[in-house]
This record gives C-alpha cells, sequence and structure tokens, in this order.
C-alpha cells in the first residue's frame, strides 16, 4: 500500500495489564501504556513514534482489545511489528494485530463503538482475580436481579453527567449506550456495556451505582431519576479500577 | 479446644501470587511469602510467629491451597485471622481458610498428598494468563497427545532423581505419582500432578521434558529411559516458574 519511502499507517489491537501504569496517556515521571507502547515502537523502527489510541483508559484500567494507530518511514513488515513488539519489556503490554491501514484511518475518531466489561468477584480474595475485578463476595441472587433491572435503563441515548468524573472536559456528555450486558461465568459477574463513546469514569460511576442499588443503599427505581440529574452528586461512589477491561472497539467495514 | 492462656494451633489454608517474591522460604533481604505471612500474623497476634508450610515453593511458583499451620497464645478467634489476614498487605498474600487444630497437627509432616498444576498458554502472549501460565503457542493437539502418553509413565513408585534440582539434599529421591492429568480449558493446558512428595524442581522439570517430546525434540519411548536413568543430565530443561501452582495438599481425616 506505500509507495517507496512513503509512510505507512500501521494499526494495532493492543492487550494490557494496566495495574503497574498510570493510566493510557502520557504524563512526565510515571509509566503509562502509551509511553511504553512508543517507546517499544520507537525502537522498532528507528523513528519518533506518537500513537493515536480508540480510548484513553485510566490508572489502573485494563485492556483486551484496545486500538491505536500509527504512521511509520520504517519498512518492518506489520507482522514483524507484533512480534518485536512482544520481545521486549514491558511484556504486561502486548501486541495482539497487527496490520497496515489506509492513510485516513484514524483510531479514535473512526471508532463506531467502545465495549468495556467490569469484572466483580462474588467469592474471597484471590491474589488471582483480585487483580482483574472489583470484591462483591456478598452479592446475592437478589442483588444480581437489581442490577439487571436498573442496568436496563442505560441502554438509548442519555445525558451521561451523572456519570462523569467531576472536571472532565468535553463538548457533550451525551451518548448513545447500544448495550449492556450481565452475565456470570463462575465466580466472575461480567458488566458490558458497548456506546458511541465512554465519558471520563463513567463505566466505573455506573458500576458503583449498580452496587449500591445491589446491597439495597438505593432502590432500582431510583435508576433513571440518577441519570436524569445530569448531576456526578446523584450517583453513588466509583468501583475500583482493577476491574475495568477495554475489550473491543469496533470501526466502519474501512477501519476493520 | 484451647485452655486458658494455652497455645492453640492454628491451620491456614493459602493461595498467592508468586510473581514478587523470591519463594517461600525466608531469606535475609528479599520478599518471601514466609516472611509475608509471618509478618501478616505478628501483627495480628502481636507474638513471634513462625509458621510450617506443607510445601516449599520456588521464585515465581504461585499456590492456590498451600497449607500452613502456626501456634499462638492469642485469643483472636480463628476465623477472624482471614479477614485480618486479607485486610492488610501485600495483598497478593491470601487466606482462604483458618481453623484450629489438635496441637499435633504439622503441615508439613502429616501431609498425605500433594497436587501441583502446570498451566502452558496454547495462545499468543497475554498480558493476563502470561503472568500464570508458560507460553506454548505451537503446541498442536499431536503434540498434546504425545505429552499424554509420555506422562502416563510417571504414575507409580519412582526415583525420580532425573528430574530433581541438582545439589538438592534429600535422603531419598523416591516418591509416588498417584495421578497425572491433562485437560484443555480454553487456550489453557493444565498438566496436573499428585504425589506424596515432589522433589525440588521436579514438577517443573517434568513440564519441560514433556514440552521437548511434545515438539519432537524427543521421542515418547524415550521418556521412561528418561525416568530410569537417575541423571538429572537425561532430562529436558525447566519450565518457567510462573506455570506452576501448589493447588492441594491431602491430609489424613485429623487434619482435614
Amino acid at each position: 500500500m506505500s509507495g517507496d519511502g512513503g509512510e505507512r499507517n500501521l494499526r494495532v489491537v493492543l492487550a494490557y495489564d494496566g495495574t503497574d501504569f498510570y493510566g493510557w496517556q502520557r504524563q512526565v515521571g510515571v509509566p503509562t501504556v502509551q509511553a511504553a507502547v512508543e517507546e517499544k515502537l520507537e525502537r522498532i523502527t528507528g523513528e519518533p513514534v506518537r500513537v493515536i489510541a480508540a480510548g484513553r483508559t485510566d490508572t489502573g484500567v485494563h485492556a483486551s482489545g484496545q486500538v491505536v494507530n500509527f504512521r511509520t518511514r520504517g519498512s518492518i513488515p506489520a507482522d514483524r511489528v507484533a512480534v518485536a513488539m512482544n520481545s521486549r519489556p514491558p511484556y504486561t503490554v502486548v501486541a495482539r494485530r497487527v496490520r497496515e491501514v489506509p492513510a485516513a484511518f484514524h483510531a479514535r475518531f473512526d471508532a463506531v463503538s467502545r465495549t468495556y466489561r467490569y469484572y466483580l468477584l462474588r467469592a474471597g480474595p484471590s491474589p488471582f482475580l483480585g487483580r482483574y475485578s472489583c470484591p462483591a463476595a456478598q452479592l446475592s441472587e437478589e442483588g444480581l436481579e437489581r442490577i439487571r433491572a436498573a442496568a436496563s435503563e442505560l441502554t438509548g441515548r442519555h445525558d451521561f453527567t451523572s456519570f462523569c468524573a467531576a472536571g472532565s472536559e468535553t463538548r457533550t456528555r451525551v451518548r448513545t449506550m447500544r448495550a449492556v450486558g450481565v452475565r456470570t461465568r463462575g465466580p466472575l459477574v461480567a458488566l458490558t456495556f458497548t456506546a458511541d463513546g465512554f465519558l471520563q469514569g463513567m463505566v466505573r460511576n455506573i458500576v458503583g451505582t449498580l452496587l449500591e442499588i445491589a446491597r439495597g443503599k438505593r432502590q432500582v427505581g431510583e435508576f433513571a431519576g440518577i441519570l436524569a440529574a445530569r448531576d456526578r452528586r446523584a450517583a453513588g461512589e466509583s468501583a475500583p479500577p482493577q476491574g475495568l477491561f477495554l475489550t473491543h472497539i469496533e470501526y466502519g467495514a474501512e477501519g476493520e
């Protein structure tokens, strides 16, 4: 696709364990996923690299299907980039697939939807699953039913200000929630959210509020009112970051 | 069971992520699981504590069912010990169950059998499963059949010197392997070994050798000869520690 010496646009699907990173975005003096990815790519291509990510995950949040793109004049074949990325530290940041895409592809602007999944652990503390879930040992079947009932209010087009981190800068807080799923898998409960976009802290604020509803601190019937309030103070506490995964980014036919 | 001011013997089932520890046993200047457990218990009981473990796991090896016991004159109820242990760092060391046992119970000497499980990952690198498995993306169905066939030679009473770490001090290297299991679970293959006891490095040396057989570097028919050789040099390389879990300790009726 690239001419001689021309710039190529490479699209990378990333998975990472967010535990040891201060989130996606570069910050001076602390390790971030963006810095780790760019440093790997700079060593591989021998050029300065800036990557564009579909979703900017917060501190401690994981990804199994983050998508990024970057431009390079280097000649390394796309399929070798993944192997080279996975052959150097940090090994907690892994390239799942790399391929060349049209010059216009933009991982963030072209994303049609994003999917986040949040795991609750309905069991005692675990040194393994605890790293990737929020403790919810007391969550009963009835509590799970209350979560299902309340979460069903989320689908559709809403102003999600009530679930947006304070101080977040964004033009509009209206997003369309395409799907919400609640599934159990052994001791884990997976809450899956697919939307055209997410506000900062949105999933964790939703999950924290659903957990308050599960344990009866709030009623199922209150949830619609919390959403309608467009006020962060109406919602519950934020759920901890380690349960959250960015799992999938959807693009139109061109970006897939 | 304890008289006033008498010493109680408490039995703790532990799970831990071995990634950040230099194995079970106390060593000066480095973090070990034993030191972490004893420090937690010393803070909880207010006394010096020494714990006895059923299995001394190596650096980087995990446990989901390690059993230890310790004696205390403290009065904290057994069920509160688990909660207290899990309320302080490191959170990668978790108490699953704690209960009082007869004074004579000894976690190491009374163990009737130990079970270790080793996970192979038949998929590309994963930042999540990679922490708890050995990469084996190339392992084919045929390779898996070769592992099954060779592993079946292990059951029964054998001198396992060929799979014992060099320099290991032990009176006898004869152990009885009660059961060996090979099961697939999604992208993971679990190799499970139950024996009355294990020599140092034994599971990892067995798995490393099985992997050489899987990829045809050695023949299935060679495995019995490797075992019979009673020579570490006859076997293959050691498999890496992060795939290994101490999963279960069995006791007679009294210790359970």
